[in-house]
C-alpha cells in the first residue's frame, strides 16, 4: 500500500479508502489509484462475467468474537460496490474450525462465487469439492498462520510489536515486560520476537520473569500482571500482546490500587472497538481488520473474475495508536502497594 | 416465553435455547417446547417448500454498531438450523435508513426468501416491490419503534427500567438520577417512564435536575454526569438508559477522582459485550438481542413457509444483570471532591 501511495502521489489512508470503496475520495484520485491497484492485480481487470448468484460466502469460526464485526464491515463495503451479496456463516460446534457438510451443499445450491475464511479452515474434501466447482477461496488471517496454498491477507505482527516496545523505550521505560499469547500461535511468536528485537536494539536486557505467557484472554492478562507486580523488581511498563490481555492487566492494577499510566504504562495489540471502553483509553497496535478484509474481498473478486494474483500473501501495516495508557517513566510515583 | 416455559414445565432460558437452536437441550424437552412454539406459530408448522435460493437478507443501518454482532449471531444460528443462508447488507450513506436501489435488484436476482430489518426501514416503493415478489419482512426492533404494519420483535424497555430503578431503591438509594436518550425515541421514553414509575411506587420524589437527557452516546453520559455531580445535592446513584452513556458516567467519575460503586452506583441498559470491559463490571439491564434476532428469524421462516403469525408484535423480557457497579447506599464514603 505504501508503494502504491508513493507511486500515485497520495497518502496511504487514501489508498486504503479506495481499496475499501469509500466515497470520500476525489474521482481523479480514485482512478489513478485504481489503475495502479489493477496493474498489480489487487483490483479485478474487468467486470466478472454475468452470473446468476453474485454471492460470496464468509465463514467465521466465531461470529461472537470481538473482531468479527470489523471484518464483516470491510467485506460488505467492498462487495456492495461490486454488486455482490455477502452470505455469512459461523462454524457450529465448539472444537470445530471447519463449516459442516450442510454448508457446502447450500453453497453449491446457491451458486456462490467465492469463499472468504476468517480464522476458519476447510476439510480436505471440502477444498477438493470447491476446486472442482471452480469456487476460489481467500483467507483473512489475523492469526498469522498462512497456509501457503491459499491466498491470504495478514498483518505485520512483528513490526507492530517492535513499534509498541520502541514507544515505551522512547518514554524512558527500561523495565518493560511482555505478556504473549500461546507459543504455538505464529502471530504471538512474531509479537514476542518484535518485543525482544526492540529491547535488544536499545541494549536492554529482558530481566528474568519479564516474559509471561497468556492465551489472549483477559483472565490470563490479569494473572500474569499480578505475577509481574509480585516480582522483586516489578516492571514500569507492560506490553500485552492482545487488547483482551491488556484489559486483564487493567483489572489487576485496579485491584492493587495502582493507576494507569501514573503507576504503570500498558500497551495492547489489536485496537478492538472494545478497547475504547477502557479508562484511560488504551494505547495499542492497530490491526487494520476492516482494510485486511476489504483487500481479501478484492483478491477474491479478482479470482472470481478469472484473473490471477501477483502475490498470494499480503500483510498490512499495524500502526501504533497512542492514547492515554502510556506515560514517561519519570511520571511514575511508586505507590505503597509495591514492594 | 414465560407462558410457554410454564406450560412445558421448563425454565425460560430453556425455551430461549430451543428458539435459538442450541444443542444443549434434551431431545424430549426440545420436542415438547417446539410443539408449543409451533402451536403458537413461533415455529414453522412444516418445512418450507423446496426453493432454489434458501436465503434470507438481513439489513443493518450500521454494521459497526455495538449490537450488530449479537443480532447477527442469533439470526445465523436459527437460519443455519433451517438450512438457510444469511445475506448481510448495510445501509450505505450517512443519513439513510433504507438500503439503496441496487440492493433490491440483487435481492430479486438471488431469489432471497425473506428480509429481516435491523433498525432500518424500507422506502414505500421497496415495500410494494417486496409484496409483489411475495417476499415477507420482519423487523428486529431494539429501538421500540414498531411499525404496526410489519411483524416485529422488541424488548420490554419500560419493565427493564423499572427493575433497574427498583434494584437501586432496594440498595437503600433515595437520590437516584436518570440519564435518558432523545425524548422522541420511543424506547428512551419507555425507559424514563419506567424509572419514574419505580420512584413513584417507592414514594420518592424526583429532585429538580435529576432527569437528564443524552443521546445514547458516551460523551453525553459524561456531560450529564458532570452536571449531576455539580448539583447542590448530587445523586448517590445514576441509571443511564444505555451502556454507552454509563461508560461516559464512568469517565466523568474517574476524572473527579470518584470510585464506582464506593462513591456512586451506576446502572446501564443494553448489556453490550463492551460493558464487560468496564472496571468494575457494569450492572445493567440486558436486551436479549440474540434471542430477539432468533425469534424474528423464526417468525420470518414461518411467513416464508406460508403460515401466519399469531401475533405481529412480540417483546422479550429484559432481565437485570447485577455486577459490581452498584452497592448499598450505606457504603458510600462522601469524598472531598463533593460539595
Amino acid at each position: 500500500m505504501a508503494e502504491i501511495a508513493a507511486e500515485a502521489g497520495v497518502s496511504v489512508p487514501t489508498v486504503s479508502k479506495v481499496l475499501n470503496g469509500r466515497h470520500d475520495v476525489a474521482p481523479a484520485t480514485r482512478e489513478r489509484v485504481e489503475e495502479l491497484l489493477r496493474a498489480r492485480s489487487y483490483l479485478p481487470r474487468r467486470n466478472p462475467p454475468a452470473r446468476t448468484a453474485r454471492l460470496i460466502d464468509v465463514v467465521f469460526v466465531d461470529l461472537g468474537s470481538a473482531w468479527a464485526m470489523q471484518i464483516l464491515a470491510g467485506v460488505e463495503e467492498v462487495a456492495h460496490r461490486a454488486g455482490t451479496g455477502v452470505v455469512v456463516s459461523a462454524v457450529h460446534g465448539r472444537t470445530r474450525t471447519a463449516p459442516d457438510r450442510r454448508w457446502l451443499e447450500s453453497l453449491a445450491a446457491r451458486r456462490s462465487d467465492g469463499v472468504l475464511l476468517v480464522l476458519s479452515e476447510l476439510a480436505a474434501d471440502q477444498r477438493a469439492r470447491l476446486a472442482q466447482l471452480g469456487i476460489p477461496v481467500v483467507v483473512v488471517d489475523p492469526a498469522g498462520q498462512p497456509d501457503p496454498s491459499v491466498p491470504s491477507v495478514g498483518a505485520t505482527n512483528w513490526t507492530g510489536a517492535l513499534t509498541a516496545t520502541e514507544h515505551l523505550i522512547g518514554l524512558g521505560h527500561r523495565r518493560i515486560a511482555v505478556i504473549g499469547g500461546p507459543g504455538d500461535v505464529l502471530c504471538s511468536r512474531a509479537r514476542v520476537d518484535g518485543y525482544r528485537a526492540a529491547m535488544a536494539a536499545a541494549g536492554l536486557q529482558v530481566p528474568a520473569g519479564y516474559e509471561r505467557t497468556g492465551d489472549f484472554t483477559s483472565p490470563t492478562g490479569h494473572r500474569e500482571t499480578l505475577a509481574l507486580l509480585d516480582l522483586p523488581t516489578p516492571p514500569t511498563a507492560i506490553f500485552a500482546c492482545a487488547d483482551e490481555m491488556a484489559r486483564g492487566a487493567y483489572e489487576a492494577l485496579y485491584e492493587r490500587g495502582l493507576r494507569v499510566p501514573d503507576d504503570l504504562s500498558v500497551v495492547g495489540f489489536d485496537d478492538l472497538e472494545q478497547a475504547r471502553w477502557s479508562i484511560p483509553p488504551l494505547t495499542t497496535v492497530r490491526q487494520p481488520l476492516t482494510e485486511m478484509a476489504g483487500l481479501a474481498t478484492r483478491m477474491l473478486l479478482t479470482l472470481i473474475a478469472g484473473d490471477s494474483l501477483d502475490s498470494t500473501r499480503l500483510e498490512l501495516a499495524t500502526p501504533l495508536v497512542v492514547r492515554a495508557s502510556t506515560a514517561p517513566v519519570g511520571n511514575i510515583s511508586m505507590s505503597e502497594e509495591r514492594p
